[in-house]
């Protein structure tokens, strides 16, 4: 579908008044309103081409309609989305699913919808049809060499796809693992890993970054060979300073202090991006700041330091990028939330007084410094977020017009109630 | 496949003499060996119809071959199962996968192979093709009345099912719940999915037990209307006599004390079953004590314990089953593996010295009582588990005849490499 | 010390035209302020007597100064926090350490202050100089009768004193349990609790409420007889209709969903109470909102919900209470804090709009259902709270006068630098 | 007290009998018994001087008697130990409570009791009371330069003391982290205390190591500024080759695979030593293998097959040391089980068919890696462990002599029921 070129325009004028007074009362309060605004503007959130279907568990799938059947349509997706937000400029491609046939005619594609190529995603973790060697003991860590092989070149694979595209980074996300103790030999799968990830950071481009990604657990629930950050950090750091470690926000034991891990990688030099998405149990996949918004606000807030303590743009330095599943809602709706949360938190990490809370940490004034951070976290940032879409060309409230415009019945008139997106 | 008639013989006769001369050893030194050689052999594991296949996660499957392809096919797995360690008496229906087509063929299947049909269990967590209403937002406890019915009918179907073959009992395992904050009215939902549990309760034969099972995240991950033991416990006592708590190893939160939770609903008459598996991080579906071993062994202590206090009889007065999924192992050596783990709890428990202990207790001497478990905990019990099957007639080491008669590679060369079992 | 009469005029003066705006835009934007302002006024949250001094771990205690060194600083303390942010609005007390040596004089003292006494607590976790038997091995729960006896009488005992002051309840936190496995007979140690809690119950004045607290593991590291809400549930239920359960949000397996216990206990008419406090990993008492704040907020939102339902009054029906330790921050700073994260979360609650949000349920739309919570926990109700405090006589921003009046060092000036409270 | 010569003796004859015809069936059945035995024999566990008195929790302490009041009478308790199981041939000493007045007579006092002196233990998680700032925001992370001075001065201090004894280890375990969100600056915190270290570490004596431990968390509730085996891998490795991590098993967050993290640390040089306790919920400090046994077997079939592939040393390469807290058990009647439970996960580790099990690896043989694993798990190694106990001239069962020979008995008798051992 294409959204009217006056909808969103339209839209805001309808909106207009009742946000010009939110954010008039801001301005007047918030010395700092300007340059928050700005940030905003520049910073823009990956969609991986996978979430914008339906998800599920293994316990079922529950469809919902309209999802999109091919690349083009993942596309005009995520496009969609960025022009009603204009805060989700980039996708990041899932091989082997989304291979294009014509790689110039994607590349118009993606500029007519002023979409970039974030990092590109290889999969080991499923055996696809047509292959020769199963992954279900592994990939990278394969006591078998040819299926380590395969998957090298499968990685390769990958890489050559980004390249033809624009894209910047390749994430590799490890199922490896095993599901019951004496099943691996923990230091040859270690080794074997290594080995594997050397072959393919040795193909990587001159200007291309290898993203690490750490889990703890599932799908393989005794161990994971990329466990840990310690662990992601370990392999990053042999592999050479092209390498970065990857942070998903649920892929971590309970009660972690990711916040903490975010800070530490990003002193070493060896954060290199994130999955954003929340979660209370395990990976659960749900809508970034659903469950846990402080702890969201709490990472931006060491982002936002440490970002600045090494002089790196905020909006370039590093991989943002959702990873979701949607299995009870309209996964672009979801979307939408997911954004318009990360956004507010990077809005309140902006609006830390930075100086103010360090000369608390200096006189070790605990209280004071709780303070500091809980007046940014408690401080209502919609309206500076809306003011960002709307001088960047997006729509003052993204999901409200999403709703009005009846894009997901018009999804569904054109692609079908039964469509499953490819790659699910 | 079936079993030549003198395999199991021949090979016990084959492993007779190592046997006797460790088995020899035990009963010079412990007393109760051959009240404990009877209990075993009474003591039957109901295997579920889902367990006999490759079991996955949303992450992908990794078929295994030969698995069944239908519901004869599974009862002969089982039945070759019980023939080879004589624990696996019983079979645990999934419908809508299992519906007989013949009722009176499939008993007789069953008699064929000395297999009861234990507790049946429907399916309400899944959209099936040819379902008028859809489970995506729960069954019941969904707002719509028509959804709700539906899956009260499909329970009462299945009961009769059930009452066809001679099961007892129902297990109704629900997924319902919540992924995000707001979504559901916590209230209301415990009252729908109450008074839904009340006409099913109503269908229930005279003698028939129904087993409401909690679980406390997945595929829900918010919350689970039937999240924990006091929640299942709620709806069993407000149901009536006939309901009772069906306990899932894997269905709590980190570190919960299982063994606690059984004692408590033993001594209020209130625990119906359970659901044997092992794990790590959540409902992991392992091979029962391959993770804990000996918090299994804690758990069959408060039952022998609970179970004699109330004149119970071991075998028969609770359900045991084993629920797992089986993602790297051949599904057949795993329920082997998963029945020799529990009888040897069982038999552990059954060796612990209950006076002492309760002197122990008595005197506060946390140290004795520690060193009275351990002590049985740390005796090799497996000749005594061996000495059960062997009288029984079943195979002195089922896993190693399993192998040496080939009979994944007989099931291959029946049914196929690239079967999946109905039901996954 | 006492607070200058004109203090707080004074300093609500100088902030009053900032104040005045930021409320301004709030009532103009929001219709239901004025009916919130008039909810958090009657809304107090009592102050346990164990949380005016600092609190340590079994690793070391690092002493404040100016700490109450007898019931009436104790009193004097809350005292100030109550005249600060007039919502502290009671103490509860601790027995043994908080004996009063003339009744008449502290009611006298409380009335005073406006303090009315909350609940108050036995203890039966250490053993106290004087005392005859120890509790070692458990109180309630103890093999012996003689034990159990001394810890009933101490029971009881506190109940008197409540009624001498004018209490309404009785706060029973049990730290038995047992710290290996074997050491309990959980059965026979349940049947003991409960008989003992059946002693005391008895004692209960007519309108006198029991509460009966839980909490998962600390200070016994295997099992806690009373040890989630399903035991406690059942211990309030059998006990009788002056039982309830109280809730301690730290008192919790990982990842637990608290605001559906507290759903569902309130459902049953078996919620008694909270102590307010957050959490990363276990019981941390920290300070309320510190860590949690979403979660906090979810909790009121169930209790807005839950007590409109039942028609109950929000601020007499349920018992509201702090609980924290206090290791690193002014002990008075850290409940000024607490408190204000509490009204700040029971308002937001109040601003939901729950007519849409049920609309939202009955229609399944998830992701509308999450936008109307979030857009109450996002709106800054800062005003609200910081006004309904100055209609009812306390100061717009208690912490930032507690601090400009110096108190702590005026209470080092009047109790020294190295007071210890009673009763840590 | 003093073992008369004879007690070991005498009660090994008596129970001789017993004894040999359990080895025998056992050295009959297995070939290699006689080099696990021998294994044993060398094997020593450290016994820290803060484990001989009760401990206790923030919520008090149950005193025992006939605790040690002084570093000689912890020497003799663990001298004791050692009598009588031959295995406990070290101390572990924490300063500042144990400063020796005489380091020759504590060395000749040592070499009575056959004793050897392991890391020596620092500590700035309290305030001693002649202390002259406070480490309440912590020692070597602290913002204040004379703080983190005055750490670094005694750690240096601490590793003199050992040097004189012929310690050959500083262990440093910091309580150093945050209560609260905003209190520390993470990269700061990380840069001062990595600087710290380095002070310590430029102190060490050429043949010394420095263990630096992690912990999750507790006493602080927020962050561990060493808080996960990442972040101390990171420091030890920034130090230098003299510096390791060392493991406390109960350092962790929930579910972690700490076998795991043992390979990996081992793998890459960096594994120091081990604190053995068990834990359900964080660092319980419970007796090692009384919760989880079969995953301290794991944790040692990855130590044996770690170190067997680089030629480690068992005895000597690593530290090995118990670190526990007794509050409900006889102190020396803890360690004595701690002790064992060591031992028969390293003996069963040492009966893995180590050939084998990589041969059903390579194959991808899931469950016959698990049976490998099981098989030496479900051996009941107790005869073995016994015998090398006897051939070291230790008792067959050291926890009934320990009992027989009323040992605690004549200990308060010597020493008085009321002591309290200093350092608690």
């Amino acid at each position: 579908m294409q959204l009217d070129p006056n909808a969103i325009a339209d839209y805001n004028q309808s909106q207009l008044e009742g946000h010009q007074r939110k954010l008039s009362y801001w301005t007047q309060e918030v010395a700092t309103a300007e340059p928050i605004i700005r940030k905003l503007i520049d910073f823009q959130i990956a969609i991986p081409s996978w979430a914008l279907g339906t998800g599920g568990t293994r316990f079922g799938r529950f469809a919902g309609g309209g999802e999109p059947r091919s690349l083009e349509e993942k596309m005009a997706d995520v496009g969609l989305l960025h022009a009603l937000n204009q805060a989700s400029g980039a996708i990041s491609l899932h091989i082997p699913w989304d291979i294009p046939t014509d790689y110039d005619a994607i590349k118009g594609l993606a500029a007519s919808y002023s979409l970039a190529f974030d990092a590109v995603n290889s999969n080991t973790f499923q055996d696809q049809p047509e292959q020769e060697l199963s992954y279900k003991f592994g990939s990278l860590q394969h006591v078998d060499a040819a299926v380590r092989q395969q998957a090298i070149d499968h990685n390769i694979d990958v890489i050559r796809h980004g390249e033809a595209l624009g894209s910047k980074a390749l994430t590799v996300w490890l199922s490896d693992g095993s599901c019951f103790p004496g099943q691996l030999n923990f230091r040859k799968a270690f080794g074997r890993t290594l080995d594997s990830l050397g072959e393919i950071y040795a193909a990587l481009p001159e200007d291309w970054k290898l993203f690490v990604e750490y889990k703890a657990f599932e799908p393989n629930f005794y161990s994971m060979t990329v466990g840990d950050w310690g662990s992601s950090f370990l392999y990053a750091s042999k592999l050479g300073p092209k390498a970065y470690t990857l942070v998903d926000l649920g892929h971590h034991l309970p009660n972690a202090n990711i916040e903490q891990i975010v800070s530490i990688l990003l002193n070493e030099g060896k954060l290199g991006g994130f999955h954003f998405n929340d979660s209370k149990y395990g990976d659960d996949d749900l809508t970034a700041g659903s469950i846990k918004p402080y702890q969201l606000f709490l990472i931006f807030n060491e982002l936002v330091d440490g970002m600045d303590a090494r002089g790196m743009n905020h909006a370039t330095s590093l991989g943002w990028m959702i990873d979701a599943s949607h299995n009870v809602k309209d996964p672009l709706e979801d979307l939408l939330q997911s954004v318009e949360a990360i956004q507010l938190a990077y809005a309140q990490a902006l609006l830390v007084d930075r100086q103010a809370l360090e000369e608390a940490r200096e006189a070790n004034d605990v209280a004071q410094a709780q303070e500091i951070l809980q007046d940014a976290f408690r401080t209502d940032v919609r309206p500076l977020v809306a003011e960002a879409r709307r001088r960047a060309g997006g729509a003052l409230q993204p999901l409200a017009l999403y709703r009005q415009l009846n894009v997901r019945q018009q999804l569904i008139g054109e692609r079908g109630a039964k469509t499953i997106a490819t790659g699910l």
